[in-house]
């Protein structure tokens, strides 16, 4: 209970995919990040008029959508798969490419952390993108809540518990939320130091040097822009949908 | 390459047993973390003459050992095992107790991480008490380290973090050390948080309230004690010894 005498609802964060329980959390909402770039890019479409966006981990499923006229997003460590429409960028999704389309989107992690979320109530889509309208929904839903950061090959990564941390923050001021997880904790922390200068504090991210090398890091700015969209993509039996649908 | 033209060497953490990948880490150095308790109980009971500790997961074992005559402390969700001489307090590892004695020590987490550990090239123990002479032993050896933290039943925890950013933090300022790990980055930004008021930052773990709830807690102010001891113990063949032997 809070001071109001309101059941205050659970709030919890997971590092990784390799320490999601699926079992803990039936019921709960469960937040996707990979906001460097997976869950901006996917805001973006949304905001830009795609009506879905399906998940498909094998590249032979992401050919065989494409010989069938579907838009296809596909890379592979950051570079484009060659019979592809575009990658991975919150730039290629732009409204003149993706307005009114179903768009396939090729992505091995992804559609892993897709099928170990399924269990739960539901699964939606968060990154700075969309963060006032997700998290004032999630504060409206009056549910558990699970902040599912995506990490990098199993590995806790430091951009996705950022915005965890922002998003946790929003829902603990709230005073509807209760928290006794230690990932919860760490993640306000450490958004408390990155917010004073989150472009400088994302600097520090090892994913953030690894697409500099690659060259795809013009992106980042973008993706770490508060409320460019008020979408909220949510997962509808394996594929992404615009849940104000 | 540091700016004395020094190689220098890798340093990672890993926030728990679930996210620890043995092949990455042959001829590492590994510093296991529990500081609540048991690498707190270790080093307290090296500190006070013990000869060799002998860790079991089973409790048929330890109740074996037991049965030859060796000293056995053994509890199970912070409860001692009627069998036992004691639990794992640190404050149960006295000398008049430990001296010259080799312990049996009953741990299912503990025996799972040193397995886990064992490919590396060198493990030990690390916590708040011997954290001095542990950093300087370690930025000595010239060898890549990985931080270890036991977290709780396969999860992140927050007071192992934070003695993980401690050591870390040393290391780092030693101008031997790189990372590109964001574990190690958050690591050391928690603990630049915590060491403010360290106590009142761990009051804020998970763990805390459990051990409070059991009214185990009455050792947490000394486990958070820098430099009590200089003793690193190492495990060699599955025991845990003093590594001045």
């Amino acid at each position: 209970m809070n001071i109001q005498g309101i059941e205050m609802m659970n709030l919890e964060t997971c590092f990784s995919p390799a320490l999601y329980e699926p079992d803990q959390h039936t019921g709960s909402i469960v937040v996707i990040i990979d906001i460097l770039r997976a869950t901006s890019a996917i805001c973006t479409a949304f905001e830009n008029g795609a009506q879905a966006i399906i998940p498909v981990s094998e590249i032979s499923e992401a050919k065989m959508y494409k010989s069938k006229g579907y838009l296809v997003a596909a890379e592979r460590d950051g570079y484009i798969l060659d019979f592809a429409d575009f990658g991975n960028s919150p730039f290629n999704f732009t409204r003149d490419r993706v307005e009114g389309r179903t768009i396939v989107y090729s992505t091995t992690n992804g559609t892993g952390i897709i099928n170990l979320a399924s269990s739960a109530g539901e699964v939606v889509i968060g990154s700075f993108l969309n963060i006032t309208a997700l998290s004032n929904w999630l504060i409206s839903e009056k549910k558990d809540i699970v902040l599912f950061c995506s990490g990098w090959k199993n590995r806790f990564n430091l951009e996705d518990t950022i915005c965890a941390g922002a998003i946790a923050e929003r829902l603990i001021s709230s005073c509807l939320f209760k928290t006794i997880c230690d990932s919860t904790v760490a993640a306000i922390d450490l958004w408390k130091i990155a917010k004073v200068n989150l472009p400088e504090y994302i600097g520090k991210a090892a994913q953030r040097t690894r697409l500099r090398d690659k060259g795809l890091d013009d992106c980042i700015e973008f993706c770490l822009t508060a409320d460019f969209t008020k979408k909220i993509p949510v997962i509808k039996n394996g594929i992404l949908v615009d849940n104000i649908l």
